[in-house]
């Protein structure tokens, strides 16, 4: 039976150091000296020429790699998506693909632009691209959309709390109206109500047209925030514009049952022989995969089951001017792999939480636009046919993981490509 | 009470089409024609000459932004990161700082440059960071590290799993020898072992020096992975190199009570007056929003509870060459604000996920690699600082934000910048 | 830093007991000979006659204590809520109150019936509803009431769930006749589609009336499910009356954003002396310990947050003829505790999985009604009452659980009276 | 598109009953007046006569049903386990079985006692108890046991937690030494440390003997936590001896990755024939139906996933004198239901968290001690054996249920058995 064994956990790092506790606290403790930073002082950020900015940082190695020719060139272009630019990052892109989707917006064959510094990345998704293209296509549906802020009420007691729903309930056409007032494509969609306590949290819902929506959600709740605020017969003890409900920037279970953004869910027959041919493996051995890593999922706790979905999006979502935070919340889904009644292998995988536009954010960004348009997905009209692509590319990747693992194969990649 | 209300939900875009069902089988169904994007087969992306691609590709407005001048003269650089490349997407830089770090590892003002093209980001955890250098800096602990890869195998039944754990359990030193034999810089830390029916996951934990180590923890546990099915004395009937029970670009509940990559806790005492100086609002709101902010998360079901994280590790994911595909695992941790004992504000992150590195992956690429370089955090010995900063940088966003909505800003920020 | 400190999880028992390969297997594996408990071969468990069960189990000092004679007079009355009946087992009862609940169903004060085996339990919830009562009473709002099934249906593609889907929402009327002609109580109340790769769930909420209704909303669903079978011009590969999806028995973290059951919050303000007269500590020290404990609880993945709502429920639905089980699910929820304006405390409970019922199941067994006839509580119109009296219960415990853990109390009470 | 369909969550009963503000304000506050309910001021039960405080609920009927003259003449052997006592509540008990383990420590076929009122469950069970019977039994693997209290204290900063800490690790000796002078059976197995922001947590792990051991382990920390309090270098703000990080009467996803209690798998092949016989279906249906029903928990977010281990624990529970709140806890895990190599079925069931004792708490108690009698598993030595069988006897309610819904038996039998 097991004796004390200590686990040293959380403390490895103080421990390890042989710190004695006057040191930990000469570490660790605010000191006011000036700072130690020379080069930069605060107040040289917000000069608004950017040559002058690294006049201060005075290291031109550094400026000659994140302010080359061309951003400089350029730089006016980042002015509306960017505070104290000194230049840019430069992200390296592939292409997988081609991707044939065939969805209720998107149709056609996707040549996807990946930008990613990992080995294997784009290699692994051009491989269940060319699968599925291979397979006639995936089928992908857009189920739903949709995009909250959810302001919070507190109130003194119960009574209150339910005399100030019982008043919202009533003012929905105002709410819409003000709401849409500050939008030309936002529409209000919905409006769902939770009390806890003498706590009240209103969740709005939005239809965001082709944008991803979250400034325009906010601005538009902003406007009903403020007429609550005004014209409540029921005074808050404390409002705010959004209790941390939505959602926004964090894996959450109730996208599961819902939708935060664009919900989409994308599938694809693969008779067994193309499984052998381009994963090497069998439909079987890939459903008993799933089905022992289903359970390694569940048992980490992640929110709903899928093997990757985090490395499709971000690649797609850095190089298309998404906002990349939202990979946070994006990925997360539910992927299933069987063997379909012919012998073949059935995949598919839902997303309840792509957060994308094909305007406004970073999409009319000069290499970011440029992306977006290799695969005729800029501008209007074109944000769920980019979901349907969104999760159609996810659905190659996770094909294509789950190949490797079975084929032996996940090992090898990395150590060829990532070497 | 409540009519049937007839939740929309999950086919909003099939009725809203008005699609027949012949319509829908004909949309969503393979098709094997041709492909319909002429630009490019796939063979074609294979071509090692970049500028044939382009060729064929056929769009030189597209490639004059993403195959630019200084990204053509680099493109060797990126070729062990990328494959199919054809240019890099540019993701503008700004700075917030300097943000003062009294860590074990970090120590100083540092310049965090932001990658993102998410309007008012970088202003956000700019004031943060002024808050928390005018409080003499936060205090940043590096708790522990660790990553894990945790190869599965399924045997016929119970009997069988236990057999093969107990010889497992007895081939400890093999398995440290033949892991660290694969890496310069790798240890086997720790193992554990999950057994779920006839299933059983071997959970190694490594430490992977300045690395953010997924590759290199994939290829030592490869090492022991085929030792075992050549060496145990129980054939398992299915085996794979990962079971999906490390958490690998997933938020898993599991990491709050362990480690994966980093785990950091970072903290800040800011008295009354500076709460106010620079956020507007008092110590008791901001505990009193928290409070609030926390029950809205949880009822939203996410995994621990915070604003906002994800913004800055994206940001820094993307302008230091990480893995930003990680932001999916990494945005998840604590946040505390509360009143302290002497009237003013206490607030405390804690991230048990931090996946990054200052040597491997992106970090070597050249604007990634100057960003680091501006922080002085490039290179061997550096992985632990970054860590602690990156946790203070997540927290002056926590207290950034916190502060805009309790002094009703948070919609005015996004207004002002982001139009 | 860490040496390799193998975790020794998973499989102390078999090292512990240095059980060879040999052993393990025999001892694990299946063996066909005879049972080896004579007493009781299964035919015999089928015999209506009780006594002569016993006359097979032959263990006369355990049939005195089953089978006394109160429960063999009474044997009849058990015959439809038990298989296979041999006795009743008994379980202690003590009153917790008088408990103050101003409700919007619930009004007056209350002596609950707590049945269990655990001391301290019946003394602690007794202290929390004297301090709520000496407040004048807690106040309770019953939210939302609903029962959910959620059968499934798998087609082979995605254009055929579309199909299927299109279809069902046009039967919406039919269901409901369907459903409700099979109840006299139940009300089809909603309906929820839920679209995930080719499986499609219906999820269909009904109103229960006095009932708990698990029952009621099987068989409603059923007739629903039984037409959908035979009328859906989409044939579906699989179908189930249930996909696990209702959260039937389980706690789910999509309670806390919908309801299942009856959804009820709580809530009491405290004035600093009675929290002093009561529990022994201040509203500070309980909100500060609740901060803490909120953080404790979301560390270690809980649903919600509270402390220790189970205890009541598996009391109160003990002692109530409630199916007991059901705990397992309805004990999700949120605890808050603050200081409130007054300097007083504030204490809130909210939970959305109360499932219970003042008709059906066991309350109408001899002592389980008398239990709820105590309250006033048994027949119709009564559920909404009990679950309000329920909710409050619960926020009484957490209130003298807090307390306990602030005066220090907590050790001393359970030594004092479980020893 | 959908239109604005306004959900009308949580607040349903307000508005149904049209209820004014100034209503809800009357109803829902504190009132100071006299207890409505004159039967029982507090005080008389605190009378240590039953029969007296019977006297004051002046109610024969109910009193000749809850304090028959059964339990009237056993009443002092209830003293122990609860306070105001009245009387008991009768669940009734049916068998299931014969259930043959085979186990580590259960090794035979038991008749399982089973307290319910819920119709269909035993027979339920007992029809899965039959089939794993007629397998030749299930292997049960006690895997791993323990529990834990877990004292946090909150520090002014980082610096002091780390101090504290550095600290706290020099003393586990004499923790232990502490621990264990305060029970006969309890040993101190394992200490982990978690540090969140100035707060830390210290996670001491037990073995609890053949006793459930709750307050067992509540008493030995309560030891360390006041040596602790005393001697501590670094004094805390705040300390309390459980920051609710145990997951005690909870359920919680860190149960999957550790044990709470005992944890336990089982598990059974059954071949194609056999589930013919007695489930009605076959080994391929059952894998779809699990297919399914693992997504569909999935969506609800469930920790871990099953169908139904609530009503096995509960109705043992019940019958055998356990914590019957610790249904809440206990009903977690992991169910598997696979086509085996045979063509057969495989089933298991993996529970980390049974909450169980065969000495303490409820055991003792006449009926109680009679039902694990029945078992042969009452008292010292007994209680990994009972873990074993509570385990196998969930894995005979998975096969049964999940038989059902595909047998599409499910609603029939609930219909017949209920009514």
């Amino acid at each position: 039976m097991p004796k004390l064994n200590l686990h040293r956990r959380d403390y490895v790092s103080i421990l390890g150091g042989d710190i004695s506790a006057d040191e930990l606290e000469q570490m660790l403790n605010p000191h006011f000296d000036k700072p130690t930073n020379k080069l930069t002082p605060s107040p040289y950020l917000t000069d608004k020429n950017i040559t002058r900015r690294w006049d201060k940082l005075a290291n031109p190695a550094l400026q000659a790699e994140l302010l080359d020719v061309h951003t400089q060139a350029q730089s006016h272009v980042y002015e509306k998506n960017i505070e104290h630019f000194i230049g840019t990052v430069k992200i390296p892109v592939g292409l997988a693909g081609p991707l044939r989707v065939n969805g209720l917006f998107a149709k056609g064959d996707y040549l996807v632009p990946l930008a990613t510094t990992e080995a294997a990345l784009v290699a692994s998704y051009n491989r269940g691209a060319q699968l599925i293209t291979a397979c006639g296509g995936a089928s992908a549906m857009l189920l739903n959309e949709g995009v909250t802020r959810t302001p919070a009420f507190a109130f003194y007691n119960l009574a209150e709390a339910g005399q100030f729903v019982t008043w919202a309930v009533t003012q929905y056409d105002t709410f819409k109206q003000l709401a849409e007032a500050t939008t030309s494509h936002g529409k209000l969609s919905d409006i769902n109500i939770s009390i806890e306590g003498n706590h009240v949290y209103l969740v709005f819902e939005f239809l965001t047209g082709d944008a991803s929506g979250q400034n325009m959600v906010t601005i538009a709740t902003n406007a009903i925030f403020n007429y609550i605020i005004d014209n409540s017969p029921i005074a808050s003890e404390n409002a705010y514009l959004d209790g941390n409900l939505s959602g926004d920037k964090k894996a959450s279970s109730q996208s599961l049952r819902s939708v935060r953004g664009k919900k989409v869910t994308a599938e694809v027959h693969v008779p067994a022989e193309l499984v052998k041919k381009y994963l090497h493996t069998t439909p079987e051995k890939m459903m008993q995969f799933t089905q022992m890593s289903t359970v390694g999922a569940t048992l980490s706790g992640t929110i709903g089951i899928n093997a990757h979905y985090a490395n499709a999006l971000a690649a797609l979502y850095i190089a298309c001017g998404q906002d990349a935070a939202c990979v946070a919340e994006s990925a997360v889904g539910m992927t299933r792999i069987e063997v379909n009644r012919d012998g073949g292998l059935y995949a598919s995988v839902t997303l309840p939480n792509l957060m994308l536009g094909t305007v406004g954010g970073g999409t009319g960004l000069p290499s970011q636009k440029a992306c977006l348009e290799l695969m005729g997905l800029y501008g209007s009209g074109k944000s769920q046919a980019l979901a349907e692509v969104c999760a159609t590319l996810c659905l190659a990747g996770e094909l294509s993981i789950v190949g490797a693992f079975c084929a032996g194969h996940f090992s090898r990649a990395h150590h060829k490509l990532a070497r």
